[in-house]
């Protein structure tokens, strides 16, 4: 079952997106970064965190509900610590914040092998593995976690949702092994929000253990869903729970009043945090592989022997990324729907900004 | 339903145990972290790690099949980086290892806010709990990750095992604010063969998506087990995938080979990596708490929130060992059943040293 998308060239993309930023009062520099994000996720496939996600996400959360001030500076704050910086983002757009912090984590590891960058008052950066797999390409590992949104989870064996559906991103640099960067990018929940609207909108069943119903109780049925459950039992809410401390750790607060801006009290915060760690590559190397195999080769020998043995089905997480990342670069642009270039359209016109001609962009079988 | 368990005391333990391993030819430093280690895992009530499962452990891949050497010494690789070191760990006993490597990893964030350690050429270090439990005590985040074993573990659409059980382990420094650490730990195979062979003992259905047959078919009857699933579907494999690579990087060879002596061919390599990583507290900390809270109190207003709302029931990771830890120091000792006092004893005998006489142990029923 093929579908049919328009390529729309990154250029084209991009000038869009950053009139739309821009319109909302974000600064240039600002606005590239938020289009740059949205053209990496869209370029990978990555069609939950385009444009269009982007620009609503900051409609909800961001610079009309107040949790983004479009145009501001991030402070570094005081720190003692060379391999560690501290960043106050003063609520910046968070693809600016984070593309900012990945390349500062990426120095830092340079001059130490390691470095972090922990960031407070963030507002989300949307996709989180488009950072690490920008580090990975580059040959280094990379990390990042941050404080969903809203607190839509319910802590293992419990019943009110308190904790976010706080992702976990790993970049790991394959790509002389590969051809590509293995991503590892998820939330600990289950399923989203949105899936979960999906999946009513579709009338199926949501997977078990997925979200509970007003009572607290497990629900396959999506109409009744109203919270989210950890994956993994206690394993996911443990993993949801670095997030939570990570961030407490930092300065971020409540988990249950983060962004719904009605409910912070003076004196209180509901800002997300990040964090943002990467590794060079020789800082793990201990230089005596088998067989006389370089770091790269005994990589791919690792991937070999894991992914042989009957097991050649199994996919590498980041796979299906980069297969799409070929695609769009096979089709010389990126790939959206005719619905998506109708959302792009709309962007367009909040703007003021020319809108795209489906008509005169070329269209492709996918 | 309570059990009686004996009172020994820590010193008489873990005299016993260094007797125990000086027998089979480690040095009293290595015997001594050897004893540690095994007397930390009962005195949390972690009864899968202790002295009995340590002396094990080394009998079957240890300093008898070779891949554990007593005696010896770690080498530090070179490395041109300050925060990040390398150790070439020669098969030296994993518990006298790991304590050296997360000592060291506390000093390089005391210098830099971030260290880590990565080591090849490892022996099991039995309980990653217990190194970053030791680290979050003293005040630091701690995280640890090695490559288990044995390839026990089948990819998520795979149908041969090739992923070790791969565990991975964080501490977090909430003693300020719970008083005691915060400790997530576990593998990333929904259970481990022991278990699965603990079911098949007591005639019990495994949980679901835990095990494959001989055919790589899911199947709930532990008899007919004959490989593990990663926990959480895609996620616990990419977890597990995590521990393959960094090895990977570091210097670890084919997974399906290690520890499996005869069939690591010349030139290949059989042993296990550790990674290890610790963060100091101040290196994450902004500054700038909600309602003028320290950092402690406002990871304590956190929790609070998390664990409010109708989740008082909730659990945090680590609960459980600080319970047992407190009962442990309340009877003044670690506590062992009868079963596991003739466990001790036949290490005692083993070695040549005076056995243990329940009848002059106090005993206690918990």
């Amino acid at each position: 079952m093929s579908e049919t998308f328009f390529v729309l060239p990154e250029s084209a993309h991009n000038q869009l997106v950053v009139a739309a930023y821009q319109k909302r009062g974000f600064s240039a520099a600002e606005a590239a970064a938020g289009a740059r994000l949205c053209a990496a996720a869209t370029h990978h496939g990555v069609r939950t965190h385009n444009a269009i996600k982007a620009l609503h996400l900051d409609h909800l959360f961001g610079s009309e509900a107040g949790g983004c001030q479009p145009n501001v500076q991030v402070e570094e704050r005081p720190s003692r610590f060379s391999a560690a910086k501290v960043w106050n983002a003063n609520r910046q757009l968070g693809q600016a914040t984070a593309y900012a912090a990945i390349e500062e984590a990426m120095r830092l590891a340079d001059e130490h092998g390691i470095g972090m960058v922990s960031v407070d008052n963030a507002f989300h950066y949307l996709w989180g593995g488009g950072y690490v797999m920008e580090a990975a390409k580059r040959g280094y590992v990379a990390y990042t976690n941050c404080t969903a949104a809203l607190a839509e989870v319910v802590p293992f064996m419990g019943r009110t949702p308190t904790l976010g559906t706080n992702p976990h991103s790993w970049g790991l640099p394959t790509t002389d092994a590969l051809g590509w960067p293995i991503v590892i990018d998820w939330a600990t929940s289950v399923v989203s929000m949105g899936r979960v609207q999906q999946f009513a909108r579709e009338g199926q069943k949501l997977p078990p253990q997925a979200a509970v119903d007003a009572n607290g109780q497990p629900t396959d049925d999506p109409t009744q869903a109203k919270a989210l459950l950890p994956f993994g039992a206690h394993k996911g809410y443990g993993l949801s729970l670095i997030n939570e401390l990570i961030a407490g750790f930092i300065g971020g607060s409540l988990p249950t009043i983060r962004n719904r801006w009605t409910e912070v009290g003076e004196g209180e915060k509901g800002t997300c945090c990040f964090f943002f760690q990467v590794w060079h590559a020789d800082a793990l190397n201990a230089g005596n592989f088998a067989r006389g195999r370089t770091q790269s080769q005994n990589v791919k020998a690792v991937l070999d022997d894991l992914l042989g043995h009957g097991n050649e089905n199994c996919m590498l997480p980041g796979q299906i990324e980069a297969e799409a990342a070929a695609r769009s670069a096979a089709h010389g642009g990126l790939l959206f729907s005719e619905a998506e270039i109708n959302g792009l359209n709309d962007l367009a016109t909040e703007a003021g900004h020319p809108t795209l001609n489906p008509a005169q962009l070329k269209s492709v079988s996918v």
